[in-house]
């Protein structure tokens, strides 16, 4: 398979949390996720959460987009909305999230 | 959503690779889900590649299970036999696989 062959770009999100933040870092997630799913492009969006506590990523969300510039747009959308309201409010703990925008090179 | 909810479990393997490995990785990783993918309780496998060259995580295998049941069964399997095969064969280079078993805790 080739990127070209797809009708959609894969967004991953793994969370490096400690278990015990893991449901807080979930409820921030949904709230995002809910406006996110909003934004022209999106597919769907699914947050997993590890069943063991000794996982070193306890969270990963796996969403699907249209396209890799709906998910820009959107991301753009979202980070300025968010820069806005983090200006009236105290920091949060830190997350520890790493993005990226896949494609599917193998499946069964 | 609950665990007991769901009919099947996912599991997740982050690769922790250099983007110039990935490809190797991958057909690797094509032998082996070949395999485990013939084993009772599967249903699918997809496995990505980040777009980005930068990314942290080149590769991201996300395959589901009927049950954690089933998945344990057939990994002891694959374990059994690439260690017999290891056995015989030179060390390949060490990949930084994180694998776990994860619940849908949200979706949009």
């Amino acid at each position: 398979m080739t990127q070209d062959d797809q009708p959609f770009v894969t967004f991953i999100n793994i969370f490096e949390v400690a278990a015990e933040d893991a449901d807080a870092v979930a409820a921030k997630w949904r709230e995002r996720a809910a406006v996110m799913s909003t934004k022209p492009g999106f597919l769907d969006s699914r947050l997993h959460k590890a069943r063991s506590a000794q996982g070193r990523f306890q969270l990963v969300n796996v969403a699907h987009w249209e396209s890799q510039e709906a998910w820009e747009a959107a991301s753009t959308d979202m980070d300025f909305a968010s820069r806005a309201q983090a200006a009236q409010q105290a920091t949060d703990t830190p997350l520890r999230p790493n993005t990226g925008l896949y494609d599917i090179v193998a499946q069964f």
